[in-house]
């Protein structure tokens, strides 16, 4: 990456008691508003802020279609500071409003991983074919993924994501300090572009596989998810009853396939 | 661990194409409730859940001593379906009602993490005294938090979170599907204990170290985090104002210190 690149910053670190030049990987909060009201505070590497605020809304539900949105854009306001930290986005008029997700529907119920996979199954119902990857392909994709992270050889300090083709081709990476952060880019990346939604194809990640990544995954009707590190339990059931599939500890050759 | 760990799931995996008996770790939902209002839903592992919301409430700045709170425990409703991952607090009727912190209060200015940090010196300032550990103790606290996470040792799925004593002494290990989680367990194990604050101690995570771990270890008032993983610089930068030791990429004889 070149010494610009917004997402690292050059750092003097000790070492076996030496001043050293290192790399850190910048951790900065982004502030997105939705219609004008404030949503959420994502800690973020800077950069693809917009693929990152679209990934958000379409994952967690708050947008479905790239028409749906009127403006998507950094503040402008020349009298607010540190608005490239700053996102602000407006529903189009005729926009559906999907309805306000979140506690109040589940307080006085209990929730449990059931339920929520009730809940998003709502959104984003089971797949209806199931994609299987090549032991071949599996095998290849960390690397894939790894080659597609220059961010993360120069710091060691960010996670990524990929999307690629059944075949293993990369089609679109990102790096952030949070692995959730990764995958929406890669997602809002691909929706913004109007390559939507993305069957057939695979969700890499070089982190461990939770409900969260899985969920994300569904909302995008990918085919399958390869993770590098564990799955959890609640990943695992997502997976099996949405019809995704599941490759976890995908390490060289070896790979936990998740099965019903 | 026992097969009764409510922490892990067996579960049959597929590995070259053969059925293969493993271990999963279990994430499930946790909902807190504060004074009767649903306050967040944590996707945790389940076990030391009140340690867990004591933690994450003192971290947060909604409590801060063991008698700011008037009951902490699971909610015991008979009619409440997954009351196992239900959680009620009440604050006692004198304690301090801490300022609702969050987004309100920098709407309109611009987030950035100057700002964070000094947000977070309001309710806890920079330490006085700095906490340096020895090469050699740090070399050995790795494998010290390795040898306390059984649940890892099982599953390969869980982040962990130690505290020690300068010398390098385990106080408290915890495990959790989520890094965050793990730290929240271990202080909020401590809170309860009245062993409160940590000075003079040091807290060892096995992942990277971001702003969220070094704000909930200075509110600890711990005075020094290990990361085996690389920090941000959002996390170099609080370290270094807070004066918090930082080390990370702890491997081995090998770290970095990062200092002003």
């Amino acid at each position: 990456m070149s010494a610009r690149d917004p997402g690292l910053r050059a750092q003097t670190l000790w070492r076996d008691g030496a001043a050293e030049a290192d790399q850190l990987v910048v951790e900065a909060p982004l502030e997105l508003h939705l219609d004008g009201q404030p949503l959420a505070v994502l800690m973020r590497t800077p950069g693809e802020d917009l693929d990152l605020a679209a990934g958000f809304l379409v994952t967690e539900g708050l947008a479905e279609w790239p028409d749906d949105l009127h403006s998507l854009g950094h503040c402008t306001d020349p009298n607010r500071p540190n608005r490239e930290n700053v996102v602000k986005v407006t529903r189009a008029p005729g926009a559906p409003r999907p309805a306000e997700r979140g506690f109040v529907a589940t307080a006085g119920c209990g929730l449990c991983g059931k339920r929520q996979i009730e809940d998003l199954f709502q959104r984003a119902p089971p797949l209806t074919e199931r994609l299987r990857l090549d032991a071949g392909v599996l095998a290849a994709l960390p690397e894939t993924l790894r080659a597609a992270q220059p961010r993360f050889a120069a710091s060691g300090g960010l996670h990524g994501a990929a999307l690629v083709t059944a075949a293993g081709d990369l089609v679109c990476a990102r790096e952030d300090v949070g692995r959730h952060n990764a995958v929406d880019k890669v997602l809002g990346a691909e929706w913004r572009a109007d390559r939507w939604p993305l069957e057939g194809q695979a969700l890499v990640v070089s982190s461990r596989a939770g409900f969260e990544i899985l969920q994300k995954a569904l909302v995008a009707r990918v085919g399958a998810v390869v993770a590098v590190g564990a799955a959890s339990t609640l990943a695992h059931d997502l997976a099996v009853q949405a019809g995704l599939s599941l490759y976890s500890f995908v390490r060289g050759a070896a790979f936990n396939a998740h099965q019903p």
